[in-house]
């Protein structure tokens, strides 16, 4: 009479991604993959833009040799990826022809699940990857982002999630980036997917737990059907992160639902994780409370620090509350896309551009390109002023298209850039790293030979609560008295911060 | 259609009694009340055993004028506190007419909701109380010590209602110390209840954190027709503490259940908890993410932490985890009572002399009285072989009766000798304070003319993640370097630990 939730594990991804700035070395995972692997999981997530732009940024790693790990480590496990379709791991459209490229690599070097999202929820954005996706026989997952606006009601979503059906896909995701899913729409959600698209559609549910009432809606998820759910190791969990795995396990008891997870494995993981995780204190995200205004700025936590750090390097670090104020209208003049990467930057950059030099006086070159429909097609209209400033600024026809149809064949150009490159293997991994992350590339490429790079045992002790100051001594954060005896004479010696 | 849940606000009491060690000043409450009394709560909770321990332990401040501060403060709202029943706010059994002049004189200072507790659920330890608060005209809640064991059914839990209801209570409540309350034993509970002592008893919920599973708690329990339950607001919750306001609030949005509370008043006082909270920060529990394993070891994480100290004096504290595994079994022995002041203090010290010199080679007083029935009636029989050694150790003999008919009238004596110390003002209130806490009642009256000492304004930084060594000097935590100009000569000057 008991039904199976399934459950992914988001440790080794999203988990670190969004409580440590994705800084987490694959040295300091490695000793849990066999408790993961053995743990009852239905997925593994573990790869996606944030760790592999991490890996080649920060960590002198090489993400398809983490992937490779991963696969050696975890034999057991279906590996699961995050895709930002036609964006692939970047921040452009990329030409089909990479799109299939990196679809076939990723599976090639031991990759199972691809979730598939779409910024601005475009479906024809969506197409290409999940069709490569299905070509090369593995799991494609065709992903609704979440979001509330006066346009984002059940019968939207179910509407898409019937669009990504008739292509094909595997499983349909609902994914909730900034923790605005509450328990009544989940409910309510994943039952319309369900009775549109068929009862054996496997729904797949990804929260966040930064507003505090996602596990709630978790389990409104799973009483309407939802046949995986998402979560992170609770050593690794909470705030702008995800609700704890032992957590649901536990919830569910007795409820006629029920995980397959060995709790002791659960156990064994989160000590692994509580013993690592103070080691990349300094990256720790601030915040570890609940935010509950979320839902009226619909800003998701990790926007909110980004743009914090903006006004800051303008001087202008008072204004975040007008900042807050403007996101929302300007979502709405955009058409209310969802915000999530890369719409979160481009609306929360124009949202700063507007507070510090008046409303669309200056735009960037992303906003312009979003109003114009070079990212693709909003649920909404957009508004006709601000599309015409777009015009103005960026010299460039709104279109109406799938914005990849412009695109021209530019694997051949990447190849041979790449190539040119010092410390290029020559593979198409290597151009495919390039392609993504033409400006970081070269350099990695260059130092890739010296090994990985773990933050965690940087000079700086990683448990100072201080930051450290760019010649890494660790700053005066508070005024100290001291009595300093030098000879025989007693000085009163006050430090202060600078 | 939608159906109206109450909520009791636990910031001035239990929340920061769980978060920060009970140590916050009235003076940081102050500025939150007139948001706190209109926002919407049924009932403020802001008195209780640890509080009144608190004030004249370590601010300096009158328990009594801090109540009759709420008062005057919060004229709109109910005041809750919680009573340890025949224990009062202390750690023995008093005798009748001390806890009438206790409910009185509370009653007559401004409180209004009398949650009424008994560590081992013994309903005779209940009476006395409740009578008492009857004949005030207060509100009298008789409250059920959720624990788990194989005697703890939902059919117990419901029976005890029963004798609580019959008991005259004005509601009841079930109050889940140790987060141990999972969605379907929440829900099953609340229905038994209501099923089997009407639908029109008001059911009250209290949960804390712990574990992260008891905001679903709530929401089963709402469904099941709870009428008022427990929260803090956000920056005084989660942890070992409670779910936050906002998010019940939000969590309820299209369920057909909802709150009276006002967001915009939420927000103020969620404001200024998060201003004041930092300047606590050397008394905040270190625990802050979420503990599953309290399910298995069923104890409540501040008697772990109790348990941790106690062996690091006897320097044992590598021993922690057969102390964890030793709690359930001498709560076994002592026929299953549940975990709360007194009785997780009395079965973790035992489990620590158990661990330490062996099973029950020496027991604590208290632990005796406990297996002698000292303490009342626990759900399961009592160990014959411990009850034994319990009764070669006192002396005394076990009794079955209610404890508090063993004592005689003792108001007399206990105003004596409180008059007798300096500073005592002579009042009801005085004398109360010297019966539930004689030991650190003299010293109280002795410098209380001094006025509230708030801990968060010592010299000390309250920033600062050392603890204050004994002569609230802030200790040198790391080796520090700086370069001091005295007058125009340039020292390099070190400070090291001492």
């Amino acid at each position: 009479m008991t039904r199976t939730v399934e459950v992914t594990e988001l440790a080794l991804r999203d988990g670190h991604q969004s409580l440590l700035a994705t800084r987490m070395a694959l040295e300091d995972m490695v000793a849990a993959c066999e408790d993961i692997d053995q743990a009852g999981y239905w997925s593994v997530e573990c790869w996606g833009g944030a760790t592999y732009d991490s890996c080649i940024r920060f960590l002198n790693e090489d993400p398809w040799e983490r992937l490779r790990t991963f696969r050696k480590l975890l034999p057991n496990s279906r590996l699961q990826m995050l895709l930002r379709a036609q964006n692939l791991l970047g921040y452009r459209h990329y030409e089909d022809t990479v799109v299939d490229r990196f679809v076939d690599k990723s599976a090639e070097n031991g990759m199972d699940v691809f979730r598939v999202f779409d910024a601005l929820n475009d479906v024809r954005n969506l197409r290409r990857a999940l069709t490569a996706v299905k070509r090369t026989g593995k799991h494609a997952e065709g992903t609704i982002c979440y979001t509330t606006s006066p346009l984002h009601t059940v019968g939207a979503f179910v509407d898409m999630a019937l669009q990504l059906r008739d292509l094909g896909c595997d499983s349909i995701c609902i994914k909730d980036m900034a923790a605005l899913l509450k328990p009544q729409p989940a409910y309510d959600l994943v039952r319309g997917i369900k009775e549109k698209c068929g009862e054996d559609t496997i729904v797949h549910v990804h929260v966040h737990s930064t507003t505090g009432v996602t596990l709630v809606s978790l389990m409104k998820a799973i009483e309407a059907g939802a046949d995986i759910v998402d979560t992170a190791i609770s050593s690794l969990s909470l705030g702008p992160g995800h609700n704890p795995t032992e957590a649901l396990v536990e919830m569910l008891e007795g409820t006629g639902y029920e995980t397959r997870l060995d709790k002791e494995r659960l156990v064994k993981i989160k000590e692994h994780f509580a013993a690592v995780r103070p080691r990349y204190a300094e990256f720790e995200s601030k915040f570890i409370g609940v935010e509950s205004q979320i839902f009226e700025s619909q800003i998701p936590g990790g926007m909110i620090s980004n743009m914090e750090s903006q006004l800051k390097q303008q001087g202008a670090g008072d204004r975040v509350k007008d900042v807050m104020e403007e996101v929302p209208r300007v979502r709405k003049d955009a058409g209310y896309p969802p915000l999530v990467t890369p719409s979160s930057q481009i609306v929360g950059t124009q949202a700063v551009f507007n507070v510090l030099m008046g409303r669309y006086k200056s735009l960037t070159g992303e906003f312009a390109d979003l109003m114009l429909g070079y990212y693709g097609e909003t649920i909404g209209s957009r508004d006709p002023e601000v599309v015409k400033a777009a015009y103005e600024h960026a010299k460039k026809e709104p279109i109406t298209g799938r914005p990849a149809d412009l695109l021209k064949p530019e694997w051949d150009e990447l190849r041979k850039q790449a190539l040119a490159l010092d410390g290029c293997n020559g593979s198409d991994e290597d151009v495919l790293t390039f392609a993504m992350f033409p400006q970081v590339a070269p350099k990695f490429f260059g130092q890739r030979s010296q090994g990985p790079k773990n933050l965690s045992k940087s000079p700086t002790p990683a448990t100072s609560a201080a930051a450290p100051s760019s010649d890494g001594k660790a700053p005066v954060s508070s005024r100290v008295e001291y009595k300093v005896k030098i000879g025989d004479k007693s000085h009163n010696v006050i430090v202060e911060p600078a």
